[in-house]
């Protein structure tokens, strides 16, 4: 057993609070990976709700959770995550989201996720946060633009209180070029 | 389930790489929480090495190793882990190592580890890691000289080849106090 990089401990720590019923988001759709992992983790009585800016990615992904039967408790939204209050309703509390930064592999690398609009998911998706409940960035700084949005972020989680939330960050740190990290951000 | 804090996650991680029968360093006794969980991990056909230089907390781990019946897989050294290479065979290989650093809980608060001590028991233990064993290092930086040997510990392993060894840290960013963190380093 190797050590998991962070994509893959992602999986691990939404495994961990994320189960049959919830309510999650997937605030980065792209290739659907994560979309499709927490499909599989709220079940049919579940609800994952997933924002993209991309249609080639969401077109991509809704034909993956046609295909495999998880379409059902998958609401795709071709919209950027900062309104994700837009399709919250007030009451809802979410066990789980996920945040993969920087670009799509394989994607448009002009488009990238922004600090700011980032800062304004993350806010508003803590305010829906249940206990327990565990909001992830996987973040990726090697591109243009990309170290500023890691400093935003790690800034941000830096200054939650510490009588709500803790923050863990995980990551590698003897790799030559910038591998992505994680952030868990853990609602008490 | 909360995220675990780093000297749970330190027993996680050993309990992924430790099995019975192998041969593991703990390099820093003290209350001899290490030492006990350690040697239920290799069993009576395994073989754990334990360092301390303060001999009431060595002491109190003996009795507690014998009340427990791990004594037989046990040997204690009273000297410190710098001296590690004249314990351990030419040949030996070993599948975990861990240290808690800094001073001992309820102990003499003047007696703590030193970069330079560490650095030489670290190196010495690489040579014996075998592909897939893990060197964890606890770190806590709070007390005086504590950042000093936080700042030496990092930058050496920042610095380790990644294609020889990954070096995960794991900790949390929003608190306070100098919570401790993690550093696992993996040999490939």
């Amino acid at each position: 057993m190797n050590l998991p990089n962070a994509l893959a401990y992602s999986h691990t720590l939404l495994g961990e609070c994320v189960g049959p019923g919830d309510t999650v988001v997937d605030a980065t759709v792209g290739n659907g990976h994560d979309t499709v992992f927490l499909a599989n983790q709220v079940g049919p009585t579940g609800h994952v709700i997933g924002f993209d800016v991309q249609d080639a990615a969401l077109n991509a992904t809704q034909t993956q959770l046609t295909l495999t039967g998880l379409s059902p408790q998958v609401d795709l939204h071709a919209t950027g995550h900062e309104h994700v209050g837009d399709y919250l309703d007030d009451i809802v509390s979410i066990a789980g989201a996920i945040f993969n930064l920087g670009y799509l592999p394989g994607g448009d690398k002009s488009v990238v996720t922004q600090a700011a609009t980032t800062l304004t998911a993350v806010k508003t998706l803590l305010q829906h946060l249940r206990r327990g409940g565990r909001l992830i960035l996987v973040v990726y700084s090697g591109h243009p633009g990309g170290m500023d949005e890691r400093n935003a972020v790690v800034d941000f989680c830096q200054k939650l209180p510490q009588k709500t939330y803790q923050v863990l960050q995980y990551g590698f740190i003897n790799q030559i070029h910038h591998p992505p990290f994680l952030l868990a951000i853990e609602r008490r």
